[in-house]
């Protein structure tokens, strides 16, 4: 690495640790943050440096600019990587990083403002020519809401223009349930994002979701490194994802991967990003938004294509230049990505407690992002992801083979697991075809009718 | 499967995990053995079912025929999977099996018989048109000895017919060595391998030990999967592998290739067997023998290729066709296998213990093979591999650093491993060249000459 020498890590858990290994790799030196709930977190001993910057909750601490900006002066480092969550999507302290000469390891805070705004994102994909969902700009009024829904036919869905992860999401299949739920995805909005304003938007019935991860150096440089199906969701949150989609064809792949290349050019984004589609069943995409961070799923993008994300990441901060071509990716076989939370697996209620025995799978195409160690006592005021399965196959078929043999394999005892669930979907007929959609799970393991 | 149901493990440690998660992703049940010293072992666990067969030592379970047929009818196995070591290439169990209907996954007994013999496996080379070493057939007196010696020209090696792991090995460099050596050869090779039958080579100065992984199945289909470069030795015992080689050209490796797939073919060899080659500075290579059976070093294949070998021998047991065609294996980035023993690292003495604390590493292009976990005590009766940590990178360089990070991330307390080693090698500038040979290690790490 040319400039950067020492990199502060602003997060926690399987990423900070999925940080500090791709900075070793690079030879480059690494500052752990942790809480006092995370004195016993191996992100802390694994890094080469390590600070504590408060208490739990991640107020205090995770989320604390001023304590992480203490960090970055106390130790030297020249460099800031998010990861995902906490400050990853912050402008304002992308923006603060940008003016103190601290490198943010990620795109411009400018970029970030736009890729955080639904509404503005929206916006720029209609001028890259993006293909986006019928749908408004942010309403305010019962009366403008009734107006574009009338215009673009129900059902429809209110959305949180600042929001994510499914808070302040409605659906409105007429006018009276439009009219009862405008004012509490509002209120939800508000609550959530601090910010009430939303959008109408045509509702797509059981999409796929899609999204396409690219690299863009500062040279202008932008590569899309394949498509992610994340549609094995429970409401909006992510439980599996793989990589490549059996339902995208190489023409669909071609056309989704240069729109998520033209907006990313579009709004002169730097770093690794993902932009996100719903595709429907006539296989239409559709622009949702744009993150710009790593993905927890970042790792089967990496299996089928080689290509170290991360690594990248902390190249393009460092300004170098893209050496990969598009015409150099291509897809070798399929990954599977199983998120391990501490939870129920039936009611998905968070489970922390103490690892009282810890067994790790391992052996061919198998590879594991994780911070939890045998004796080790998950903090309740975090994340429930304990850790990532990943497996490769050189099919599809033979990567579902490996997850389940490796999922059977674990031995995580004293904390209840989501490994019951996978196991599951790895028999679910759906599943197995590949024609699953996001409202799959929510339908048929939780009863939900959206 | 179409005709292997259950199959037996006539093993232990990492290898009888390795088979069992390929038994598990083929759907075939697994039966595991183990001797009342491994009563905590995981293959235990793992395994569909586990029967103890004796005591330790060896001779009393894992070496032990009777008892590992008495659990083969038991359990109602209908093929036995012997790993390496213990009865892998025992050709008499392999007879024994083949006419008790059982399946040997493995070369044919009458293939095994001939690869275990030195003297007859130099032979069929030599008919197989595949280059051997300046040497004689077995001689029995000194002055066949120093004949043959003086036809080749010193230094020459004496070398054991029924050997393996260096015993029963000398280097003469003259007459009078000669004389006094090849008493203490027999000696050894009588009580190593209970056959006194040594043979005369031309001894080749600071080779590189190259081999090639074949796959060969019942009809007449035989593949070469690349090489794999094993040079870093001690006393000719393995510890670093690496695939490919770059000391091997593109037509080399053709040649190596070839000549293993005319030798496998000659000798009507079927299943995973390996090739192996001595290559002296000229790049002129030599057979020395050929492995009919999984080596412990196979996973740095598997990562370049894309081929699950486990699961390959047991498909070629069940009687399938080889589905890939040499044209389709394309050597996709650069693996390295580390052993971590329980050794002391600079004097290589045996450590066992209990596992105290133990944390292992995982991320980007890292595999694990092990049977370990926390608690773990290793028995002292049985081969120190403890665990195999595999770097996959695009190149060489990158899965060096992916090394060097995954060793300095282990923790592994309680036990001396050989850990500390391997950092000093992914440091050392001839490992790094490329061009180290099988006795640099001997001769730089450990002051042995010769």
């Amino acid at each position: 690495m040319k400039n950067i020498k020492r990199v502060l890590i602003a997060n926690r858990g399987e990423i900070a640790v999925r940080a500090i290994r791709a900075l070793k790799e690079l030879g480059v030196e690494s500052v752990a943050v942790y809480s006092t709930a995370d004195k016993n977190s191996i992100h802390k001993d694994l890094a080469d440096i390590a600070i504590c910057i408060g208490d739990a909750p991640s107020s205090k601490s995770y989320l604390n600019i001023p304590a992480i900006l203490s960090a970055i002066e106390l130790t030297g480092a020249d460099a800031v990587y998010p990861g995902y969550g906490f400050l990853a999507e912050n402008y304002t302290f992308a923006s603060i990083c940008e003016k103190s000469n601290i490198k943010f390891v990620g795109p411009s805070s400018s970029a970030l403002k736009l890729t955080g705004d639904k509404a503005l994102a929206r916006k720029a994909a209609e001028e890259a020519g993006v293909p986006t969902i019928p749908g408004s700009p942010p309403v305010e009024t019962i009366e403008e809401a009734l107006e574009v829904a009338s215009k673009i036919g129900y059902p429809v869905l209110i959305k949180a223009a600042a929001g994510g992860g499914g808070r302040g999401m409605r659906v409105a299949h007429n006018q009276q349930e439009l009219v009862k739920l405008l004012p509490i995805a509002q209120k939800e909005a508000e609550a959530a994002f601090s910010d009430k304003r939303v959008y109408i938007e045509k509702f797509i019935l059981n999409p796929k979701h899609i999204e396409i991860q690219i690299l863009a150096d500062n040279f202008g440089n932008v590569i899309y490194l394949g498509e992610r199906d994340c549609s094995i969701q429970r409401r909006h949150q992510k439980l599996v994802e793989e990589a490549p989609s059996i339902f995208i064809d190489e023409e669909i792949r071609k056309s989704m991967g240069e729109a998520a290349v033209r907006f990313a050019k579009h709004i002169g984004f730097t770093g690794a990003g993902t932009v996100e589609f719903i595709v429907d069943k006539d296989k239409n995409f559709y622009f949702i938004e744009m993150n710009g961070r790593i993905q927890v799923e970042h790792p089967v993008s990496e299996l089928v294509t080689g290509i170290d994300i991360v690594s990248w990441q902390f190249k393009i901060a460092d300004g170098q230049k893209l050496n990969i071509k598009q015409e150099d990716i291509k897809l070798n076989g399929h990954a599977i990505e199983f998120r391990i939370n501490a939870e129920d697996s039936e009611k998905f209620t968070p489970n922390p407690g103490t690892i009282e025995k810890l067994y790790i799978p391992g052996g061919y195409g198998v590879r594991i992002d994780t911070h939890i160690y045998q004796g080790y006592t998950i903090p309740p005021y975090y994340d429930s992801l304990v850790a990532k399965l990943i497996v490769w196959g050189k099919n599809r078929e033979e990567a579902i083979k490996r997850g389940k043999r490796a999922l059977e394999e674990f031995i995580l005892e004293g904390i209840k697991t989501t490994i019951p669930f996978h196991l599951k979907i790895l028999n679910d007929k759906e599943f197995l075809k590949g024609t699953y959609t996001t409202t799959h799970v929510d339908r048929n393991y939780l009863g939900i009718k959206e």
